[in-house]
């Protein structure tokens, strides 16, 4: 039996926030079916921030509607606080991502509160979810942003990240994701932080989200892997970036850690080439933005053969 | 103590040797002193082919002997065969990097012969060398290309990268270098070559050179770090690439790895902020290269302190 690893594209938040053109419904939800029929079976479909906030995430509610008629698609969204957990909830999305930072100064760039306060937040957002009926309940995924380094405040302490860890795991987190935001970590660090998280709170599923701003990104899904992580998030063609770094890579990209996976013999459940395949439609859409991805310029190597029907070495 | 690595840089040949505009012989001296300067202590400086048939390389003899003038640099030279050998033995270059394909289709494209005959002809160099006085003799490494895959026939069996690298280990190289020559590798094939091999000559040094033609070339080097090598091949800005794969990346890039090793712990002897600033001497030199590197697109982390003067965690 191959390992299973869940893949999660978080382009069309992580990706699409920083764009200054706004991807229409459309498009979106053809390349939230594309992916999915590709075989990326969780997608980060949007934001439930104030429009005026992420213009492009005015149209939260059609493109969360459209993605849930998907079946067989586990519908995600990023929310910031306990409105964007009404929003979701009475949208009937299958998993809220909240986030805050373990940076201080980051957090309180981010969402004006230091981080106790936002786990006072999160306190309120599993509180109202609790309320619900059963069948009315989303998933609430606890998010640690910065933690693995920050714009301001640089290297952060291990011991940080693993308390707001399991801060947010005692306030009801369901799982729980880890976010190299910047791009700063590398595989040594990585294994720090997540050994350390998981000796803590390893009864919960851990995440992990890592960018690739100094080409680090594969190298830290490894370590990850290493320490028996299994759930990663990525983005196509590595759409994202840092508003501090112009021009930098943004998170991993989803068609090369699919390739790194499956060469590895992973069970990743995705085609590639299918999934490649998704990259004209969103470069069509949006014609004005920067994609990253080595497997796309380069193809797949001679007479390889996916995971799925390749015999055990 | 730091775990020491040595880094080698070989985009002078590799990245160059594809390269259709020749790069004036002042201009590679000026990166190979800024290199070294930077703290690279290796530098492949040239290739001793016919200038007929790699134009790039015309001026192998005006380089080797302008690099053998900086203090404490090891200067290498790649030779196919031994004329090659008599070439670089002449010039008294520090070490000559005879190639070979493990890919029998690959080996015969490149110097037209089966794989058994290059041993053969590698055997011939080793008697010419030690023919030399002592003070005479360069270093001899035998490097196994395409031992990760192959253009034309995909995945190699483990059993014959083992087999030419015993074979060559007996004929009497004193290091040797396996190569992913055109990025097909994944971390747990690295994994399952360097084993292998280390199991049959692991009393030699065995350097690791990887392309990031996929994606996955730091994450080969972790993989190939957790076997125990401490070697590898890298080319500033990435310079080099495979003629199948047009616009794709090249080797790994000299300044990601260095970023990432330096924040691992590791003690590369590199000053990344010099590292950095050679690319512009290179770019100017040559403006229509394309040039890789997410360090140089991003920055140092906020507050980064290099690994030299870092507290130990």
């Amino acid at each position: 039996m191959r390992q299973k690893i869940t893949l999660r594209e978080v382009g069309l938040r992580d990706g699409l926030q920083i764009h200054p053109t706004f991807m229409q419904t459309r498009d979106k939800l053809a390349w939230i079916v594309a992916e999915a029929g590709a075989g990326i079976f969780e997608i980060e479909v949007t934001s439930y921030v104030p429009p005026k906030l992420i213009p492009q995430f005015a149209d939260a509610a059609p493109v969360t509607e459209g993605a849930l008629c998907i079946p067989g698609l586990t519908v995600t969204a990023l929310i910031p606080n306990l409105r964007g957990a009404q929003r979701g909830i009475e949208l009937g999305v299958h998993k809220l991502n909240f986030v805050m930072s373990v940076s201080h100064t980051h957090n309180m760039k981010n969402v004006r509160r230091p981080p106790a306060e936002s786990v006072a937040d999160f306190r309120e957002i599993v509180a109202l979810i609790r309320s619900q009926p059963v069948n009315a309940r989303p998933v609430i995924c606890g998010g640690l942003s910065t933690a693995l380094g920050c714009s301001y405040e640089g290297r952060i302490a291990v011991s940080q990240v693993v308390k707001y860890a399991v801060q947010l795991a005692e306030a009801g987190a369901q799982e729980l994701v880890v976010a190299d935001t910047v791009g700063y970590a590398d595989p040594n660090q990585v294994r720090a932080v997540f050994k350390a998280m998981l000796a803590e709170v390893g009864s919960l599923p851990v995440a992990a989200h890592f960018h690739d701003t100094r080409g680090t990104g594969l190298a830290n899904v490894c370590a990850a892997l290493d320490c028996g992580i299994t759930m990663f998030d990525a983005s196509l063609a590595g759409l994202g970036g840092c508003p501090f770094a112009p021009g930098a890579s943004g998170n991993v990209v989803m068609e090369d850690l699919c390739f790194m996976l499956d060469s590895m013999g992973y069970d990743t459940g995705v085609d590639l080439q299918k999934l490649v395949a998704v990259r004209t439609l969103v470069a069509q859409a949006l014609p004005d933005i920067a994609m990253q991805g080595a497997l796309a310029r380069a193809g797949l190597p001679q007479g390889y053969v996916p995971a799925a029907v390749r015999q055990p070495a």
